[in-house]
């Protein structure tokens, strides 16, 4: 079946559309490195307590590819039975295999998600715009519930296999109301103006893969940014989106960068996971799946230096 | 636990470890993109009729990345079904989830499998050497069975992350008799040579990822190699696998990579489907699952004809 709903139609649909500031949430491993669902809705529940309008589990942040997919769907229960509105999670489904990426794409519509969050196949380099347009059609089709809303995930940087301008628009041509919008962590912002410039007005929704492009974003017709520090500095980035217009804003920006840089001078998901660990108290948080590794004791103390120079805290983070 | 055990009882075991020619196969898809068990136990029987010494199926050929973990399984048992000796089998069992790899290794040990071809994790780039030891090491542990053999799969091309010289050490060092071989995909002779001169005395079996470089592996303590084109190709690179020693060697070389520089012209996958359907009378093999794409027929006109006029042939190819 063919899916076709128009812009519009998704905009009026039962269900608004994501906007604001998004986490890719971390996930906590056991010991045993098995996913911990205890740390994992606890977390999801205080980043919606910090003024995150959506979870976007399962995305790059999130180690999603170092899970299987009976991982992931066991994750996503686990939040559905403790209660957390699905209307606000955006799980990435996009998988190397035509089948995973159908299988979790239809259960997060099942489920009720606001959208998915969907990767290119990304095991093959240098694939034709054709390949890449059939994987995605083949899923939406498959999946064939009107419901379903695709935010096309651009990470060129670790995918290696990203969006062209010519594919999005045949995306958006072949299935408007299903694509909807665009995660773009290129950390190119000519590519996000680009996107914004090409499809913001008809109802596509960008947004920014860094906290460091909000301002410049949101000033260009996006909707918001998707980021790996939206694990740990959702607050302020938060208070950005909400006052983008004041005259402070632009100081606001440069507050949100600092932040940002004491903690890219580090592999970023072992450094959020550190920070967590440490705001909490709960040194379980520290552990990545391989092949990711804990940052380094010193590299922990230099880092939790810097973040008190900038005064930065975590209020409320549960221990 | 840890699974120690020498090269050389490795070497005297049971089963003899592989070396010859070996065919990353490649897998047919039914209309509805589904792996087609029929064509494909076909096409390993007369791969094994042709001189190939083993299979590796589900390598980067076979698109085993666009394959779910269950499909892969799936065929796996096809195979064993149809009475294919696992001793001949080296299933590529690398993805980049942990519980993945571990899922699809511990089944080709359990099924009797000569080996098992490991990818590293590929979707983080830049990761570390510590994590990728990790990463394998995690999953010998896991797997817990002396049988295993891994032979590491270095592809940078396409994985983008890759083994050093000082990970695979490090690994001999850890696993001596599991982590037994490699295929060296990456298309750098001097690599292959470094691993040559570094290993290959130790009982380490290197395996050119190309037939292009056959020659230049047996000649420096290689063992074989594993190629696409060994899909179409196989008895003319068993041939020189069998008479490297004679004068004619480097004739025979000049004639393999005729054949293969004909095919490389286009997008290599598809070009050997193409190849097969044709010499198969059979166009359901054209098909590859997205995001690759069928090679147009203007292409596989012009790659036949090439092949003409090199006069190759694909004897008693089921059809």
């Amino acid at each position: 079946m063919t899916v076709r709903a128009s812009g519009d139609e998704g905009r009026k649909g039962g269900r608004a559309r994501l906007s604001g500031v998004l986490a890719p949430v971390l996930t906590p491993f056991r010991e045993d490195l098995s996913p911990d669902p205890g740390r994992f809705v606890r977390h999801c529940r205080w980043l919606l307590s910090q003024g995150c309008a959506g979870l976007a589990v399962f995305g790059t942040t999130s180690e999603a590819n170092s899970l299987s997919v009976e991982e992931r769907e066991a994750l996503l229960e686990v939040l559905l039975g403790a209660g957390i509105d699905p209307a606000r999670l955006l799980p990435g489904t996009g998988c190397c295999a035509l089948t995973d990426t159908v299988r979790l794409t239809r259960a997060a519509v099942r489920a009720g998600c606001a959208g998915v969050l969907m990767l290119p196949p990304f095991y093959y380099k240098g694939v034709s715009e054709e390949g890449l347009f059939r994987s995605f059609s083949e899923v939406i089709e498959r999946v064939g519930d009107a419901r379903l809303r695709v935010y096309l995930y651009h990470i060129p940087p670790v995918a290696q296999v990203g969006f062209s301008l010519k594919l999005v628009e045949r995306l958006l041509t072949a299935y408007p109301g299903t694509v909807v919008g665009m995660k773009d962590s290129s950390g190119d912002w000519n590519n996000t103006k680009a996107m914004l410039d090409a499809f913001a007005r008809s109802g596509f929704d960008v947004f920014a893969g860094s906290e460091r492009f909000l301002l410049a974003n949101l000033r260009h017709g996006g909707v918001g940014c998707i980021t790996a520090t939206g694990n740990v500095n959702a607050a302020a980035i938060d208070r950005l989106f909400r006052d983008w217009r004041a005259p402070a804003a632009d100081q606001m920006q440069e507050e949100l960068n600092a932040v940002r840089g004491a903690i890219e001078k580090h592999p970023v998901i072992p450094a959020l996971k550190a920070i967590v660990a440490h705001h909490a108290g709960d040194a379980a948080w520290r552990a990545p799946r391989p092949p990711l590794v804990e940052l380094p004791a010193p590299q922990v103390e230099a880092l939790l230096a810097d973040l008190r120079w900038l005064r930065f805290e975590m209020p409320g983070l549960p221990t």
